[in-house]
C-alpha cells in the first residue's frame, strides 16, 4: 500500500463513511479513533479496503505523507479541543488539518486563528448530508487559508456529491470560520423548508381534510415542478408508510409531534439576531420546534384554550394549488433571509463569500437540495452584488404572482385556527420589507420620549431630540 | 454632614439622578467620576445637597462608612470591569457593590462569582424608568447575595417608585445574575409592546385612513380601559405633538421610520433560543427594529415589490374595537412568553425567581408600567407554580373573547398588504399553544429520515427509528 494521502480520525458512523468515500476514489486511508476497537472493527469489516489503522495518535500522524492532511470526525466541542491539543504537537508547518464536525463558527475562527501561530493550517468544514451523503457524497463547506484549501481540494472535489451538471458540491467558501458559519445557514434554511412542510401538511390535513394519503399524492405531485427538492420527496415517500408495529396506521400518526433540534437552527438565529439581520422565518421555525417539545404542558392547554373548529367550504383543489404557491413563495422568503444573513456576516467577521457559489454546492448533497438553488446562483451571476434576491426579476415575479395565495391561505389558516408561523413570519417579511414607510417612527417616538435616544428626520440630514416635556 | 452611608460612582445623567434621589431620602451621598469635572459641577449645580465629591477613588472609598455600599453607573462592558479591578483593592469583606447599568447578566454571573473569592458582594440591578425614573423613582431588579440586597434594601425601597397601593417597586430578585435578566426580559417585553402599539397605528393609518389626530384620541381611549400604560398614554401624546420645526406637519410623520436599539431586546430573544422556550413575539418585534433599519434598501425595494393597494370598507368602529382587542390579546401573549422565558431561565441558571412579585414590582417607575401587571401578579399569587399565564382563568378568557378579533384583524393587514409580525406570532403562538397536536410529526419523521435521529410515539414509551431505506 502507499503512505496514506489523508487521514481521518474519528471511527463513528460520519468518520468512517467519508474515509471509505475517499478510500473508493483511489486513497489510502489513515484511520484513529480514541477508542482502538471502533478502528479495530472497521478495518476487520473492509479488510479489502486501502485502510491503515493506527492505535497511537502517533503513529497515526507519522504514518502520513507531508504536509498531512487530516480530517477530523469528532463530536463538536471540548472532544474537539482535545483532539487538537494531543495533534499539536505532533505536527508540522504546513501540515493541513480540517474540522469536519457541526462545530461553531466561533470556536472555528479561534482555534484557526490560534494554530495559525505555529503555521498550522486549520479548515473548519461543515459537511451536508448525513451519514448516507458522507459515503455517497456530501456536499461540504470548507472554511480556512486559501492554499490549505487548495491542499486538499483535489480530494475534496473527487468525494463530494455532484450537481446535475456534473459540478462538484464543494468550494473554497472563505476565511476561518467561514465554512461553519454557511453550514450553520444551511442548517437553519434546513429547519425553515422543514417547517414549511409542516404547516403546509397540516392545512391540508386539518382545515382541508384530506387524508394521508391524498397529501402523500400532493407533496409527489409537487416534486415534480418548481418545489421538486429532496426535503418535498422524502415528505412524499414517509406519508405513503405504514407503522412498522402493529397498528396499521400511516407511520405519521403515531409519531409523537415534538421535535428535537440539534442547535445548529438556533445558532444560526441568534446570530441573525447578532449581526441585526431580520431572519423571522427560521427563528419561527425553531420556536415551533421548542413548543412542539412541550408536548405535556400542550395537551394540558388544549384542554382549556378555546379556539375555532376548522371547516371549509370551497374548492379544495384551488386551495391546494395556493397552498403550493404559499409554500413555494415562503421558501423564496427564507432562502432571501439566510442570504441577506449571510452578506451581513461576511461584512462583520470580515469574509469574502461567494453567494452564487454557495447556492451552487448545495444543489446535490445536502439536505437542502432543490433545483430552486439553481435560481439562486443565476441570480448572483447575473448581480454579483445583489442585494436580496428579492430585488432579482426571476423572485421578484414569484413575489408578484403567489403573494396573493399566501395572504388567502395565511387568512384561511388563522381563522381556522391551524397555526402557521412560517407563513404569516414570510408575508410579513415581504410587507416590510417592500415597504416604503413602516411604524418605527413611531418606536423611534416613543425611545425619543422616555430614553432621549433622539431620531432623524425624513425631510433633512441630522440627529434630533423632541421637547417632550419639561426635562427639569 | 454625616459620614456617606452610600456612593454612587458615574455622574453621567442616570448617576447623577440616583445620587440626587437618594440624598432626597435624607441620605448623605459620596460622588465619584473618572473624569473629575463632572463631578464638580454636580456638586456646584447641586451646592445645597449632602453630597460629598471625591476626586480619587481611593478617597471616595475611604469616606463611605462600612460595610461600604457603592452603587456604579457606569457605561456596561469593559468599563465595568476597569472599575472593579479599581476598587477591588481598596474594599474590605462584606462591602456590597452594585451594578445598576444595563450589564448583560452572564457578566453579571462572572462578576458576582469572582468577587464573591474575596468576599465582596456584588449586585447586578436592573435600573428601568429612565433619566425621570431614576431621579423620581425607578422600577429596580437587584440579584445578588441575599445578605447583601437585606443591606441596601432599606435605601432602595426608598427611593424606588411606589405603585398605585403604595408598594415598592424594588424587590430581592434572586442569585447572581437574575436581576438583570429580569431586567433583559423586561426591556424585551417592552420591545414587543411598542411593536404592537406600531402596528395598531399602521392599520388605523394605512388599512383605515385615519387621521394622526383621530388616532391619538384612539390611543387616548384606549388608556382609559384595560390596555392603561405608560407606552399607551405616551403614544396618544407623541400623536398630538405638532413638529418643532417649521413643517407644520405631526411630528410623527417627520421622524424617520428607522427604529434604533441598545441591545437588551436582541439578548432577550437570544437567550430564549438559548435556553429553549418560544418567545416569537419579542424576537419579531427586534426583527422589525432591524427591517426598519434597512431604510434605503427597502426605498429601493418598494419600487420592484409589489403587494396589494389598501382599501377598507367596512365598519371603522367596529374594526377599530378589535384593533383594541387584538393590541390586548397580543399583549398577553408577549407577556405568557416572557414569563415562561424567565422560568425557563430559572430552571437553567439555578435561579428562584417569584413571578408575582416581578411583575408587581413593575406596575410603577419602568416604562412596561401597567395596571395590567396586576393582573400578573393576581395570577401568581392564585397559583405560584402557574406554568404559564395562559393557564389562568383571567387570561384563558382574554384569549377566548378577544381571539376573534386578532384573527381579523391579521386577516385584515395581510390582505392590505400591511405587515403585522407581532400580531401573527400572536395568533401563532396561541394555536400552536393550546394545540394538543402540531404537524411536528412530520418534522420528526423527517428527521429520522435523513439523520437517524429517533423518534417516540403516541401510543408507547421508548424510542424509535423507522427503516425508511436499506441502510447499507
Amino acid at each position: 500500500m502507499d503512505k496514506p494521502q489523508i487521514g481521518v480520525i474519528g471511527m463513528a458512523v460520519m468518520g468512517k463513511n467519508l474515509a471509505l468515500n475517499i478510500e473508493s476514489r483511489g486513497y489510502t486511508v489513515a484511520i484513529f479513533n480514541r477508542t482502538g476497537s471502533k478502528t479495530e472493527a472497521v478495518v476487520k469489516e473492509h479488510s479489502d479496503k486501502k485502510l491503515v489503522p493506527s492505535y497511537k495518535i502517533e503513529d497515526f500522524v507519522a504514518s502520513l505523507e507531508k504536509p498531512r492532511r487530516i480530517i477530523m470526525m469528532v463530536k463538536a466541542g471540548a472532544g474537539t479541543d482535545a483532539v487538537i491539543q494531543e495533534l499539536l504537537p505532533l505536527l508540522d508547518k504546513g501540515d493541513v488539518l480540517i474540522d469536519g464536525g457541526n462545530t461553531f463558527f466561533k470556536d472555528t475562527m479561534r482555534r484557526n486563528a490560534e494554530l495559525d501561530k505555529s503555521g498550522i493550517n486549520f479548515i473548519g468544514m461543515g459537511v451536508s448530508g448525513g451519514e448516507l451523503g458522507a459515503l455517497q457524497g456530501p456536499s461540504m463547506m470548507p472554511g480556512g487559508q486559501k492554499e490549505a484549501y487548495d491542499l486538499v481540494e483535489p480530494i475534496l472535489k473527487q468525494i463530494s456529491a455532484k450537481a446535475e451538471d456534473g459540478a462538484p458540491c464543494v468550494t473554497y467558501i472563505g476565511e476561518n470560520g467561514a465554512g461553519h458559519y454557511v453550514k450553520m445557514v444551511h442548517n437553519g434554511i434546513e429547519y425553515g423548508d422543514m417547517q414549511l412542510i409542516a404547516e403546509s401538511y397540516s392545512i391540508l390535513r386539518n382545515v382541508l381534510g384530506l387524508s394521508v394519503d391524498e397529501i402523500a399524492a400532493i407533496f409527489n405531485e409537487w416534486n415534480q415542478g418548481e418545489l421538486k427538492s429532496y426535503l418535498i420527496e422524502i415528505t412524499a415517500d414517509i406519508l405513503t408508510r405504514k407503522d412498522d408495529l402493529d397498528t396499521g396506521n400511516p407511520i405519521v400518526d403515531v409519531i409523537l409531534d415534538a421535535a428535537g433540534n440539534k442547535g445548529t437552527g438556533k445558532w444560526s438565529s441568534q446570530d441573525a439576531l447578532e449581526v441585526g439581520v431580520p431572519q423571522s422565518l427560521i427563528t419561527e421555525a425553531v420556536y415551533a420546534r421548542y413548543i412542539s417539545a412541550l408536548k405535556d404542558e400542550r395537551v394540558r392547554a388544549s384542554k382549556v384554550l378555546s379556539g375555532p373548529k376548522p371547516e371549509f367550504k370551497g374548492d379544495k383543489k384551488a386551495v391546494i394549488e395556493q397552498i403550493r404557491q404559499a409554500l413555494y413563495f415562503s421558501k423564496v422568503m427564507s432562502y432571501a433571509q439566510g442570504f441577506e444573513q449571510m452578506a451581513f456576516a461576511a461584512n462583520r467577521y470580515d469574509w469574502h463569500l461567494n453567494f452564487g457559489e454557495i447556492a451552487s454546492i448545495w444543489r446535490a448533497g445536502c439536505i437542502i437540495r432543490a433545483q430552486f438553488l439553481q435560481k439562486i446562483t443565476d441570480a448572483f451571476d447575473e448581480d454579483e452584488k445583489l442585494q436580496n434576491l428579492l430585488l432579482n426579476s426571476y423572485f421578484t415575479d414569484i413575489a408578484k404572482n403567489y403573494q396573493s395565495a399566501v395572504r388567502d391561505v395565511v387568512g384561511l389558516a388563522v381563522q381556522n385556527g391551524v397555526p402557521v408561523p412560517g407563513f404569516s413570519a414570510a408575508i410579513s417579511y415581504y410587507d416590510s420589507y417592500r415597504a416604503e414607510v413602516l411604524p418605527a417612527n413611531i418606536i423611534q417616538a416613543q425611545r425619543d420620549y422616555f430614553g432621549a435616544h433622539t431620531y432623524q428626520r425624513t425631510d433633512r440630514e441630522g440627529t434630533y431630540h423632541y421637547t417632550w416635556y419639561d426635562e427639569q
